[in-house]
């Protein structure tokens, strides 16, 4: 898999995609990332990739001739997919929509940053549009590294012990249960009973028990979805 | 405002936070974000700061002793107003908690890594667990990014024009108007008439209803907000 992502902040994006184990995948050969100063596709002297909004109103526009010549410039190497735009009115990021992007073969995603991107670019040259939540971030960069980042940890070969991606939570529309190390006992603080007897089959169903204990109390738009997704009849 | 990142990667969090926007908020003082590297306050030779999790199954856990450690190291030089930890299951993130947080005066957010934290840090350390989506990402690092970006681009001055801020998605349950800039006429595609007439009263009843139409078709959940709480009657 190939992820190319064209920024204004290449160095925003150095560290979150070159740590641990997007590293180790990158390494590994199971991703290729490249990341692209989109100021190098700009035709101005100046390097500049942004203009002034019509109308009043604050802020830089990104322009769209840089957007397309960088796009134009990857797309005449290869065949991508999908064209990214990260932006706050995309379609909400999930699990789901991870799954779905770690099974293709190359994507560009496109940093918006100032005011956002001229609107002609999302119109003509994006295909997909992903917001990672209701928030505004200063750019689209920490939104590319999260997608990028929840992508390449489900490639195979990515995490180490195959198992660990399979019981995240999400996979099953469920919160995972919690979690417990040594010591036993932290100055009174206990870890439950159950965990300590090594009974397999009884802490799976604990296990599961807590799952859905977790999502009912804490997310039940999520256990709404579990339900009927399972058929369950559970009360 | 303070805030403190505790983390097993700090090098994943220095670009994201060293750049643009953030670094001109650190520059003028506006924010102080101080990144602490837990295995700093191990008590282990190897600087371990994990351990294998009660029950089989995948994945190492985070001990509490560092973690205590880090939170009480901090908490005897300050008060905190929150001790947030990073996790698929928190409450999901929104503009409005981002509000709610750029208030606050000092903050420290716990990064998990591996398969989690030990429950008990959840139970007795932590008073606020935030997701940023419903999505599983290879640690807490850039979850705690994306809080922190989101926070400190509020904070007065952090954005030179302060309208800019107040104009943007979320702020009312609408996502923004399109935006576009120079050309006017690219290749055929054009920017709307009106955004070159000048008229801004015409402009500014342009841009709501682009906002209004665009909540209304990509988050009809949004738009029920607003007609909800604008208590207006349109249809």
């Amino acid at each position: 898999m190939r992820i190319d992502i064209i920024t204004v902040l290449p160095e925003m994006l150095e560290g979150p995609l070159g740590c641990s184990i997007v590293k180790r995948a990158r390494d590994k050969q199971i991703v290729e990332i490249v990341i692209h100063n989109l100021r190098d596709f700009s035709l101005d002297k100046h390097r500049k990739v942004d203009d002034y909004a019509y109308s009043k109103g604050a802020g830089m526009v990104m322009t769209i001739p840089p957007v397309e010549a960088a796009i134009n410039f990857l797309k005449s190497q290869r065949e991508y997919d999908e064209v990214i735009y990260t932006s706050p009115d995309g379609i909400l990021f999930n699990q789901k929509e991870a799954n779905n992007l770690s099974m293709k073969e190359n994507l560009i995603i496109l940093c918006g940053h100032y005011k956002g991107i001229d609107h002609r670019i999302r119109e003509h040259l994006v295909t997909r549009e992903i917001s990672i939540g209701d928030y505004v971030l200063t750019g689209g960069e920490l939104a590319a590294a999260v997608i990028t980042d929840s992508i390449v940890r489900l490639l195979p070969g990515a995490i180490s012990d195959e198992t660990s991606a399979l019981s995240d939570s999400f996979q099953d529309n469920l919160l995972s249960p919690p979690v417990y190390t040594r010591p036993a006992d932290y100055n009174g603080w206990k870890v439950p009973e159950i965990l300590l007897g090594g009974n397999e089959k009884l802490i799976d169903e604990w296990k599961h028990q807590q799952s859905l204990e977790r999502t009912r109390l804490l997310r039940p738009d999520l256990y709404r979805k579990y339900l009927e997704e399972s058929e369950e009849t559970l009360t």
